[in-house]
Order: C-alpha cells, then sequence, then structure tokens
C-alpha cells in the first residue's frame, strides 16, 4: 500500500519540482483542474501591468513597433514551438481555438479538393465536431463521425482531411499522433491535429502531422480564453488558403491594396488584430517551460497518473478508472466514473480540491505536470476518500439520490 | 483669426470635460491617434490587475461563474449598445473585427440566398473588402466594388448585402447610414455596417441597420487588439446561421451534444472561448461612457473638428483638408494631404503631437472627444505650423526630398 511518504520521497526526487515554484497557486487549494484552465505562472501579474500602463497607457500607439506588439503573436508561436517538436516558424498563435480548427481544417480541405469527406470521431471535443461540420457544409463535403478506435479501419480513398482531437477530453484516451497520420498519409488524405489537451503536459512531435491547433489556456496556463495556436507544416506555407483573408494575414498590410495576397509562412494564417494583452499574457506564462524538456514534463506527467490509478485502485470503492491505463494510450488527465460524480466533485471541491465533472457521471482531474507536486495526487485520492466516508456527505447523497 | 485663448474658452465650458479626467494621458503629449488606438481609461489597470492575480490566480476555473466570466461578452455588448442606439441584448462582444464581419456578412448573405452580389465601396478598409471577398467566393456570389458616392445608383435587386464602413478610415468621410440602409432595404438588400471609425465617437442609430460589428480599440479605448462587437437586428436573431459553429453559440454548451443546436438571441453569434483578459480591460474601459450621452459626444467631436479645419485655413499653407467640412458627411478625424506627409508626421510626433500617416500623403488626426481639450486641437495645429517654419525641418526636408 502506497501511503503519504512515498509521494513525498517522488517531490524530494522530482527534477521538475523547481519549475512549481514559477506557479502562484493559492493556499490550501489542490489543483488539478488545469487541463481546463491553467492556474496563474509568476511572471504573468508584472507583464500584464506593464503592459496596460507602460507600453499602452504611456507608448500608446508607438508600442506597435517600439514594444513589438506587431510580431508578439509569431513571438508566441515561437516559444510554443519546441512544445510541438515543430520548427520555429511553423506556429502562430492568434483567435480562438474553434476559429484557429475553422481555418485550419478549411485549409486543409482545399489542398485535397476531388475529396469530400472530413473524418473525426465521435469522442471529439464537441465544438471541433460544429466547427468540421461548418466546414463540410461549406465545401460540399461530408463530416463522418465513427468510433474513436474505428478511425483507422474508416480511412480510405475518399478522405480528404483526418481531423481528430490527440487526448479524449473525458476519458483522457490518447490516438497515436504518428501512427493515425501516417494511415491518413497513405491513403491521400490530410490530418490536422487538436492539441488542446496534451500540450504543455508532454513531448510532442508534430513534423509528420498537416497541421495542428490548440489551445492557450489550459496546460500552457496563458489566462482564461487565452488566444489559440495554429501549426502549419512548412510544406504547406505556400498553399495555406485561409478561408478568411483579412489584413493581418496580407504580405503588406500597410501597403492598404484592394486585393489581397497571402503573406509568406505562417503568417498568411493570421486574419484580424489580435488582443495583445490576452496574447502579452500568454507570451509570460509560456517562458515557465523556456527551459523545460517536454520529455521530463511527459515523464512526470505518466508518474503522475500511475500514482493516482494505484491510489484509486487501492484506496477507493466504487469508482472505475475510465481513462486508460497504459501510459502510451493515455493523456495527462485521469477521469473516474460514479453515479454520483457532481456531488462527490461538489464536496471535494469544498475540501481544497479542484478537479471538475463531465456529464453524466465523470469526475476528471488534470494532473499538470508542470506545477504539481506528487503528494497532490495523494491528497486529492485520499481528499476522494474522506468524502465518501464523512457523516454530512452519507446525508447529502440521501438527500440528492443518484444521479442518473 | 482664432487663438489659444479662443480654445481655452471652450474648454472652460465644455460639459464633457469631466470625462477627460477619466483617462490616463502621458504628460507633454498630444494624443491624436485614438481612431487608431484609444488612450488608457482610469478604470483599466486596476481591472485587469485584479483579473489576473485575483480572479484567476486565486478564483482559477470557479472564476467562470463566480466573476461572471461567463457572460462578460455580453456584458459588454451592453454597455456598447447605448452608443449604437441598440436594444441591450443586440449586442456581444468578442473575435477580431476581420472575423465578426466574416460571421456577419456570411449569415447576412445566407439571409439573401437567390442573389449574388455583395455591394461595397473601393474605399473601405481593406481588410474588409478581403473579407467580403471571402465570403463571396465561399457562397458563390461575386464583389462589387464602386466608388463611394455611386453606391446607391448600383444598388439592385441582384444585391444580397450591402456592406460598407460608415467612416471612412482615410478621408473622414461618411456614409449616411439611415439613408443608405433604406435604399438597400428598397432594393429587397440586407445593409451590415463596419462601426469602426465611428463608435464611440458620436451618436448612431442602427435600429433599421441588419447588422453591425466595430473595433472596440480605437474610440472605444478597449486597448491594443481589443475584441470586436456585433450587432445583429433582433429581427434576424431567429434566423442568423453563423458560419462557424462553435460552442459558445450553442443553446446548450455543457450539454456537449455531438451537432450544433444555435443559441436564442444574440448568444449565437459566439463561436470559441474568448479572451477573457481583454475582455475585461475593454469592459472596464466602457465604464467610461455609462453617463454620457453619445450626443453630447458628437456635438463636442464636431466643434473639435470645426475649430481644426479653421485653423488650418487660416495658419497653414501647402496643406489640403480631404475631409468634407459639412459635419453630416463626416467622421471624427480631419485628414490633410500634404507631398511631404510621412517627413512632416515624424517631426510634429517628436514635438509630442501624435497623429498617424496613411500613404501616399495624407496626415490623420483622430479627434476624439471622450478626451481631448479644445486646445489639443490649438497646439496640434499650432505644431504642425511651427514644423513647417522651424530651422532644423527645413534642412531635413532638403535632405529627404518630397515623399512621391
Amino acid at each position: 500500500m502506497l501511503d503519504r511518504a512515498h509521494f513525498e520521497a517522488l517531490d524530494e526526487d522530482d527534477p521538475l519540482a523547481y519549475v512549481a515554484g514559477r506557479f502562484v497557486l493559492p493556499e490550501g487549494i489542490v489543483y488539478l483542474d488545469g487541463n481546463s484552465l491553467g492556474p496563474l505562472p509568476a511572471p504573468v501579474p508584472a507583464t500584464t501591468a506593464r503592459m496596460v500602463e507602460q507600453q499602452w497607457g504611456e507608448g500608446l500607439i508607438r508600442s506597435w513597433n517600439d514594444n513589438g506588439w506587431w510580431d508578439l503573436a509569431r513571438r508566441v508561436g515561437r516559444r510554443i514551438a519546441p512544445l510541438l517538436g515543430a520548427p520555429p516558424d511553423s506556429v502562430i498563435a492568434g483567435d480562438t481555438t474553434s476559429v484557429a480548427l475553422y481555418k485550419a481544417v478549411s485549409a486543409a480541405r482545399r489542398l485535397v479538393p476531388d475529396r469530400s469527406v472530413i473524418l473525426t470521431d465521435r469522442g471529439n471535443f464537441p465544438t471541433d465536431l460544429y466547427v468540421l461540420d461548418s466546414v463540410a457544409e461549406q465545401t460540399g463535403g461530408t463530416l463522418e463521425m465513427v468510433a474513436p478506435a474505428a478511425i483507422e479501419e474508416r480511412l480510405a480513398d475518399d478522405v480528404a482531411v483526418l481531423a481528430l482531437t490527440h487526448v479524449d477530453y473525458r476519458s483522457g484516451r490518447r490516438h497515436p499522433l504518428a501512427e493515425l497520420t501516417e494511415a491518413a498519409h497513405g491513403v491521400g488524405a490530410l490530418a490536422v491535429w487538436d492539441l488542446s489537451h496534451s500540450v504543455g503536459a508532454m513531448n510532442l512531435d508534430v513534423s509528420d502531422a498537416d497541421m495542428a491547433v490548440g489551445c492557450g489556456y489550459k496546460y500552457l496556463n496563458g489566462g482564461p480564453g487565452a488566444p489559440a495556436f495554429t501549426y502549419v507544416n512548412p510544406r504547406h506555407h505556400g498553399k495555406f488558403d485561409n478561408p478568411i483573408h483579412g489584413w493581418w494575414g496580407h504580405a503588406d498590410p500597410f501597403a492598404m491594396n484592394l486585393s489581397f495576397r497571402a503573406a509568406e509562412g505562417i503568417g498568411r494564417v493570421q486574419v484580424g488584430t489580435q488582443p495583445i494583452i490576452s496574447l502579452a499574457a500568454l507570451y509570460a506564462a509560456l517562458e515557465v517551460f523556456d527551459d523545460v524538456d517536454p520529455k521530463a514534463l511527459r515523464t512526470k506527467s505518466e508518474r503522475l497518473v500511475d500514482g493516482f490509478i494505484t491510489l484509486v485502485d487501492q484506496q477507493l470503492e466504487g469508482f472505475e478508472v475510465v481513462t486508460p491505463r497504459s501510459p502510451e494510450e493515455r493523456g495527462s488527465h485521469v477521469s473516474l466514473s460514479h453515479p454520483q460524480a457532481a456531488d462527490i466533485m461538489a464536496a471535494l471541491i469544498a475540501r481544497g480540491v479542484i478537479g471538475d465533472v463531465r456529464p453524466p457521471d465523470l469526475l476528471r482531474f488534470g494532473l499538470a505536470p508542470a506545477y504539481l507536486r506528487y503528494v497532490d495526487v495523494w491528497d486529492c485520492v485520499d481528499g476522494i476518500r474522506q468524502v465518501m466516508e464523512e457523516e454530512g456527505w452519507k446525508r447529502a447523497r440521501a438527500r440528492s439520490g443518484p444521479v442518473t
């Protein structure tokens, strides 16, 4: 049986312990919802204050040049690129993840005009499904959703674009990115990945993928609604046709030409003027990763998840581990199913352990390797155990009845 | 001949003088580029600091509900609505102006499927032209650009959507919004307006217009790249079909349904998770308008521009006033043409008077009524006069030669 001392020992040996010191977390909170909103990195408050009071307040319009606002989206992209295994100028920040996906999948679809199917899986995040359906409708194609395990079987020469989310937002199940990319290429399709639930928690390699998008506010800790990022494989830079032509994607934006001419390279992914304060927060947040090896993040993530699952097996009854037990098949969060998931999570949050629920019956715990301590895993599972044992909780359960 | 005392007297009688006190402007700067980036409203720094350090840092994921992040885009919309003459729940913030225009014009185009032409004028802001062209291409239509004065003549029953920018970003020339909207409706077309260069500097009435978008960072002073806003006339709320379906526009986003069902009302304009820090800055910035009558803004704007043009006539030689002299035909900035526009502006900025240039030969001065003093107009024109007279400037001019 594992005990708290076991996790304390892991913390003492943790080569990433210094990274946790770069985050501001409230006292008495075990924060396991960073897969939804990452916590505050220490460099952010001073950066946003300087951004607002000096760069905007004093520099005014001059800061577009003097303070590098104009290429901030690119500089954010350069900080994200190593986390994706991507070359520096193949990633750029901007827009929301949904709009970024719309742009990437539309552009991918246009690169394979003679086929009609956009293929995805039913477990994809709903907004991705909605976006893919919009693209399919507008480009005279069809969106096909199959079970996650049936993707490879369904790949055939009518598929234009395979569009998947790498790590499932509910179960934590992870698609094999390299294998499915290769399988898509094998039938002449392009592969576009949503990395929202993986980037910042593991090492990635998008060097074969055609395009990828992801979220700035989960494991990248860029703040609520932080701008998304888009990766375009350099082999597509010359042919990426943005479905929304806008001046930020123009080769010469200040020429104010009547007709659009796409910028060279990754710049053509851009459309309009980006929210610079939020972008500056994301840029500052990414600083915490500058000297961190993504492989070390992955190693710690696997150990956190292993410890969590082992403790669930040893300490809890009535909970099913929904997340795959094999590290190769999962991301960095763990989901447990329980018929009273919502009530249990409310009681757990009241004790200072923050995860979240996904209806109907999942409790989700994000085990972010950048800032969590191993003892957080112990404290969480021990907290669940206490919640299940305590008198008040039993009364609440009797009152509210099972969640169906 | 007007003198500085004349402008000082106008300031003493200015019923909006109290509003200027709500902005932070650097000492010694006359800031006439608020039509490009508005200055810092006083409530913003404390709001963004609280937002980052308390709401994000301490509240973490709980702030989506506890601090109202979830409906912040709507609350921003409610603050903008009175400036548009729009009902409270017909305006929502989010995305960039380019993406907002793409959504609005695409949705308008779908409401008139049996026609093919999107009509605009050649003076429209280039990004608007690019966006309109994207929509035309994707919906099997044509973008037609005519001279600004030829719009009404070109309106005919093949026009699906009239899409115009209210105030021309170069000349300051203003389209008659109500008249052209009525003319569009007269031929069965819809009218979509870009109000980026008018909102916050004048009273508006969009009650007949079909849709409108605008920029959060010009006269609304929401900070660099602040999110845009979208107005949809309530008569279209039930039929607005967003070209990008995303979870924020879903009727029940947390049901995580496989298929999209549009939210009731203005919420369906939304797509993905918005940059909350930038949105919070915009919300705080708009507070300065809460007790300000947009008509009073317009009255002051007209007086500022009248004073500016009179002074140019009296004090300067070799400059042509490009902006219409009739208040009914212009917005809130003044453009002067001069062959050495770029050099003159550089010299003026070095003296602390900040405007900008638009190639090939325009000097632009934004006369924002919310925070400018009448003496700023005097100081600007007097600054231009001094620049033209001073020895150093003559040498610079001789060295650099005319700008062609």
